[in-house]
């Protein structure tokens, strides 16, 4: 097995530091402080011409003078010597930089520059480049400490199961502190900083290799390579490890100071939540729940589905945890009868089904846990359990005998997901985490934790949805204005149903076109200089089959009376279709993601709720199907008020083609709407009824020919 | 002002303690070991006929023996002696009950027995009774500690600012664990048990009238009594003291659940919804929820306004903030152009609108933190402020000048909202809280927290709604079955507005009827048997005027083929309309809160979306302008979709009239349903098109007539 690219700047043999400071407090000082704190056993070179030692080291006056091989060096200089640091890094050979220097892309234009022709150096001499305008970076697993972040000012952490990579070096920081104060130790931290090289998927794809990283923690502000972020999710699922991600710039002001924030277009906020759910990323949306799922999901098991028995001496916080379960989607299977029975047995007055509330008899007998548990996990065979008990974890008389029976349990089923939700000193927590077992003061938390973990384990478990490859024959979108029925061949082609329709150019052609159509019509102009036809009189609904030829007259005479200029090819003549389901498909450019198909009902799902969804192009079948399935209003296709269940099998075939097509394209569409798409009863197929391509060569026409 | 009725529970002057143990360890010694600790300064009286002392304090071997007055009596026997200890305390005029003892309605029919038979002694004695099978209560200002929870174990609690009342003594003592660890005092607590005599709502109204009392915090499972409920908290509204309120029970299971442990009917969770909104109760999801907007609610102070300044070390944060700022509805408002400017002079490279970045400048420069503040709160004249700051406030360089900049602010500006989001020592947590400024490690929490505070002002600064009172003479619902055109005559004199319809028993009327009435017509047969009209082909719509009389035997002859036993009492004639939108009206009695009406928008958004609000009767116009509007499909109302806005006077004023109708039936109703009922454009008011009325005396005649 080949080492990982980012291996030189995450896991060095021989560090050099450019600008180490004596200081130990100073910015240019710490991390060589770090270092030596940690342990770090490879080569360790200050450089630093102005002296012969650093903080008790041999200082270099370069790089140069440095004997041995270094695989990374640490550059912490002015901006203005950041250039001339790279290039003596060139010629050592150095393979991985960590540039906190800022003043780059950051600060405007000339920052840009500067920037580019760093990345530029990096990438012609195979150099990894974190930063610049980064805290850096750290593997505890070796005591390397290429930052200065304060984290560490207290002395080195602890090793541990979870990677955390993070855009906001401070906001990591502060992350870390959350997560160290909550009991988890990171392994690995990375800061991104400016991301001229080394972004967040580059950490992601590092951490899925690691073997001692457990789940992946990452801070988002925007990514710039939506298919590089998306391989390197993958890579951590093919491992085994969950990735959790919170995403800030959701809301109007938050993406504004996101992108003033990060120098780079952010793309839109549902995207990235479609994107997400489409690769499996579990999403928190707080630090809290970032840093309490991470929790959940680094004790050493993950749950194997979503059967929970809940066990608790608080009848009330029974209620709450089944309420949380309930959002969660978590299942609290009823216990046996038999089962039941024997928990009446032990307490008379006990709720025997799932919460099973033991009450508070427990302090008078504590064999009840022992035998409670048993119970849960061996006869009950629950794949995970929850038990609140509230401060018994910390009394005098109950901390130890609770213990006890916890511990044994889980060791006795160390394949099964245990928390608690207990109030326990510092210490009786850590030693409850040595079990596997984890602790959650607030019971609603531990449930909603576990739901997380469940969505995590249930990813890991399955083969992600396989993504249909994109033929390379694919025919290209043309360029230039695309007539409705272009617009349609062009989708129907791609595998987007349309249906049987006659462009007539007079009222002969159109009553002949009617023949054998069926009794009701639907007449459309068609013209290139009229992409919104309804708002102009283009369109005509339900005309008998035996009036076509009338209405032709009428059609293009009520055309021509509001938009004089544009050239009219004709009028387009297709059956009229009533039943089914109005639904809109979408597509457009993501500057994240790339091609991004949205879907939503018609009507007020799509104009009053805006209920709709996304899904990044390509995907398949299955994935569409999971996508419908999304709708707040998805029960209209299953059948809703007395109608009959739609093709839901042609509409996911669909969207799953249309998505093959878009992603061909590279660029040769802005948008692509197909509205309505109606999706008819099971079996009967959908019919795209309407559809408008724009391409970046035109933009739409309707000023040039609105009087 | 006399005394609150429940100041011999909560605040007695002398106190007795039936089967007092002279183990402080044991439930029956735990309560006086309490008050001795907490200091009591009232008579103490220990009742154990077989000690001479307990405790160290003299035992009396009854009660009677006891020389002066006993306010209160805390009961800890067996439950077969409880009725002979209220029979003594009866003699003894003591006016407060505390009954820790279990076996009452908990345990089934007997112990339902028993606890009417204590109520009723409480009743007819005009004692209040806490209890029975609850962990009692407290009351800090005073040592009054009528209490056995393991919460007092550890030594008396402070007093301060929060009151709480909960029905889970088990529950309610985990809320003090999480409380105290957060550094929130609560000065008084009551857990109810049984709720024999004494409910959450009567501890809602103590802590109202309570001086030191800043914010009551309350858990519930189910409330028995909706109006008391209300009156409470309308009294702690009244007195300026924000209600936070967690409601279990939610789901499936977790109602369940509820339902055996408190051994009540538990009304909908969406009703409890809906009257916690209605009566300005602040809603807490999860514990951690109910903590954290406890902590936000007694910092001393509460937000003006929602205008809110966010100021940061770090960009992302700033961002995550800002998220958090809209999903609470804060508004983040720029600051003016010559405050920014400023901001760039102290640092160059700082985001100056809102969130204000200073970047880690401050490390280098800590006056920018007082400029800071000194601008966003002076100038700027921002009545809220939120700081991001991380591990400085815990930094050996940052975290002096971080508290003294801080505390000076919030002294210059004592009625402003400050709230930090960061890492801190316990005593430097401390130290922040007494300037005011409550701390939070996450900065999400933080403002989320600010936005529940701002509710809870808002509520607080604005009287409640006007409820209309209800007129002794409305006409009373009738007994027995009611057909269609009754109910909408019955809901018409109510103030529900209907159409000019006209009654017709055979195609000669009908075709009179049928003159002036407009082109387009809606028959309907009228029948005590067919309260499904259409089910049964009982509707004809759309019928030309000229064709009424042949319509009307149309009618009759379909129904009387489909339902040939039912008695039928002619046709309903009346104009078609189809202007407007289809809207929802149902009334239903809630065990709770007694009758409910209910709104919501017809077709899909109640049938598939399930889009529907509640209210509690009797409510007044701007009431039901509120509930029109949390609708999610409101904007349907508002002229969604090119159709002119609806006549929302009018709805709202039809909402409120049948409020009061309904409130004024004292249970002759089951159900009311006006479906539908439109609202027409603006100025054209509204109609109930179709109403449904159930009484008890009658069940739905479906089955009688069905063929």
């Amino acid at each position: 097995m080949t080492a990982h690219p980012l291996t030189p700047l995450l896991a060095p043999s021989s560090v050099a530091i450019f600008g180490a400071s004596n200081d130990p407090t100073r910015i240019s000082g710490r991390s060589l402080r770090y270092y030596r704190e940690a342990g770090y056993q490879g080569g360790l070179y200050p450089i630093n011409p102005t002296r012969d030692t650093v903080q008790g080291l041999r200082a270099y006056p370069d790089l140069a003078s440095v004997e041995g091989p270094v695989d990374c060096a640490v550059i912490a200089v002015p901006a203005n010597l950041a250039i001339e640091s790279m290039e003596a890094c060139v010629k050592k050979g150095v393979r991985g930089i960590v540039m906190f220097t800022a003043g780059f892309a950051e600060i405007g234009a000339e920052g840009r520059a500067m920037q580019e022709r760093i990345t530029q150096i990096a990438r012609d001499n195979d150099i990894r480049l974190c930063g610049p305008n980064c805290l850096g970076l750290f593997n505890m697993r070796t005591g390397h400490t290429a930052t200065f972040s304060s984290f560490l000012e207290e002395g080195p952490t602890p090793s541990g199961p979870l990677g955390m990579v993070t855009q906001s070096g401070a906001f990591g920081t502060h992350l870390l502190a959350l997560t160290a104060r909550r009991g988890i130790a990171v392994g690995m931290w990375m800061s991104t900083g400016n991301e001229a090289d080394v972004a967040v998927a580059d950490g992601i794809s590092f951490l899925a290799d690691d073997p001692e990283t457990v789940a992946i923690a990452c801070y988002i502000e925007a990514i710039k390579d939506g298919k590089l972020f998306a391989e390197a999710v993958a890579r951590a699922r093919a491992n085994g490890k969950p990735v959790i991600a919170m995403k800030v710039g959701a809301s109007v002001i938050g993406t504004a100071a996101a992108a003033s924030h990060t120098a780079s277009l952010a793309g839109s906020d549902a995207v990235y939540d479609a994107a997400f759910r489409q690769l499996g990323v579990e999403r928190a949306k707080t630090p809290e729940d970032l840093v309490e799922i991470a929790y959940a999901c680094t004790r050493g098991r993950l749950p194997k589905s979503r059967r929970l028995a809940v066990v608790t001496m608080s009848g009330g916080a029974g209620v709450l945890m089944a309420d949380a379960a309930e959002e969660e989607g978590l299942e609290l299977a009823p216990l046996a009868e038999e089962s039941q029975k024997e928990v009446l047995n032990w307490v008379p007055f006990a709720a025997p089904r799932n919460p099973v509330d033991v009450t508070a008899q427990a302090l008078n007998d504590p064999t009840i846990l022992d035998k409670g548990f048993e119970l849960l996990l061996g006869k009950e065979n629950f794949p995970s359990m929850v038990g609140f008990f509230t401060t018994w974890a910390s009394s005098p008389q109950m901390a130890e005998p609770l213990f006890k029976s916890v511990s044994e349990a889980a060791a006795r089923y160390p394949d099964r997901y245990f928390a608690l939700s207990a109030i326990a000193s510092p210490e009786m927590q850590r030693r409850y985490e040595a079990c596997g077992v984890g602790l959650f003061e607030d019971p609603w938390r531990a449930v909603s934790s576990i739901g997380a973990a469940v969505r995590c384990a249930e990813r890991l478990a399955t083969p992600p949805f396989p993504i249909p490859p994109v033929p390379q024959n694919l025919p290209p979108v043309p360029p230039g204005r695309i007539a409705e029925h272009e617009a349609k061949r062009i989708l129907a082609d791609a595998g987007v149903p349309i249906l049987d329709e006659r462009l007539a150019t007079n009222a002969g052609q159109a009553a002949a076109a009617a023949a054998g159509m069926g009794d009701r019509l639907v007449l459309k102009i068609v013209s290139a200089d009229i992409p919104h036809k309804t708002e102009m009189g283009g369109v005509m609904l339900n005309v008998p089959a035996a009036e076509a030829g009338k209405a032709y007259d009428e059609l293009v005479g009520r055309v021509q009376a509001r938009a004089p200029r544009a050239q009219l090819d004709g009028v387009l003549i297709s059956p009229m279709i009533t039943d089914g389901v109005e639904t809109i498909l979408g597509v457009q450019n993501d500057p994240v993601f790339g091609p991004v198909v949205m879907f939503g009902l018609g009507g007020i799902f799509v104009e009053v709720l805006r209920d709709v969804t996304f899904r990044v192009a390509p995907f398949g079948v299955e994935e569409a199907r999971q996508m419908i399935g999304e709708l707040r209003g998805a029960a209209m296709l299953e059948g809703a008020r007395g109608q009959p269940p739609c093709d839901i099998d042609a509409l996911a075939t669909a969207l799953s083609k249309l998505s093959v097509f878009v992603a061909a394209q590279k660029g040769r569409f802005t948008s692509i709407d197909i509205n309505p798409l109606r999706v008819r009863p099971k079996g009967q197929g959908v019919v795209a009824l309407d559809a408008l391509i724009l391409t970046p060569s035109e933009v739409s026409g309707d000023d040039e020919v609105a009087p």
